[in-house]
């Protein structure tokens, strides 16, 4: 196991319904030397891409990024949650269908931060059904900007949606990849275990 | 003019209502240099305070706080804003008001992660009518915490919020403090200069 690994077996709590909270140190209270870690193991596995620039979504997302671009030197975009759109200049605008929520967003970033010179690494905390990764490469493409790599902290791997990525060519690098999880017994087992 | 104030004249855009736009490295793009400087003023500032915990919340208040906790060793717990209550296991829950989008909203922390031996440093990008703030300040106190110091990027400081708070005994420090802007010039006039 890794250290990502290590800490979701020890601080994680399984719950029905495939939920897996990891509150404690990833998304509501955020353990910044983790952060630091990721950072580091992002910045190994994609050594020699010129990225330029982070994109995130809010909010959950904007922890993680900021201490990853510094391993990049990149600013942090990140991708603002909207029910209405507010066009205040002009805005990439895709569709997103929250997991968690079961309720549909659009999620907008300003033209003015994305365009076709940026190599972009997205990074966000979770991908299950991967519709927040969908929007947030829809929005890469829309600025005719490059996805050079999509960084994860913990991706459901019972859920497919990271194949479906993967097999498109992206480089998606996710830190933990939970295979299967058991709430009565509260274990987690990843992939490659 | 320090740091954040020559960068607010750089960058920043004065509208008609009062509005300061710095999106382009506060509050949607992030530059994390500036923050990491952010940071290093903070620490000055509230030098020999034992700061175990940084409170801040979503979405814009979060990189900042991140970077910054950094300088003190401290994890990050971000307050929710919610609609509707969500009570899964047990809240704090404040009442605030949004200047921008004119709406209430509550805001919520999971009393896991705040509780009578922290010693909470509040983050926040904005402090403008300082409902926010005082949602957090609630909570700190809900939660018999202490409110060790505030650390704020940007305060409006022809809004009276700020001396309120500061009558009150707390140590704010905000970075850059506006007191007046002129949208017809883009001037912006920073309290001491």
């Amino acid at each position: 196991m890794n250290f990502l690994e290590e800490r979701i077996v020890k601080d994680g709590i399984v719950k029905e319904g495939n939920v897996l909270k990891v509150d404690s140190f990833l998304n509501h209270q955020m353990d910044i030397e983790l952060f630091e870690k990721m950072g580091e193991e992002f910045k190994k596995r994609f050594e020699g891409k010129e990225i330029n620039k982070i994109l995130t979504i809010e909010a959950s997302g904007i922890g993680i990024a900021c201490i990853v671009a510094r391993y990049f030197n990149a600013p942090v975009v990140f991708a603002k949650k909207s029910k209405s759109i507010n066009i205040e200049g002009e805005m990439y605008v895709a569709d997103v269908v929250s997991f968690t929520h079961k309720n549909a967003n659009q999620v907008i970033v300003s033209k003015k931060f994305l365009g076709p010179n940026d190599k972009v690494l997205i990074i966000d905390d979770f991908l299950a059904n991967g519709c927040a990764l969908q929007g947030l490469i829809s929005i890469v493409n829309q600025a005719g900007a490059t996805v050079e790599g999509i960084g994860i902290a913990i991706e459901k791997g019972f859920q497919l949606e990271g194949n479906v990525i993967r097999n498109m060519g992206f480089q998606l690098e996710s830190l933990a990849i939970v295979d299967s999880m058991d709430a009565a017994t509260g274990e987690v087992k990843f992939r490659g275990q």
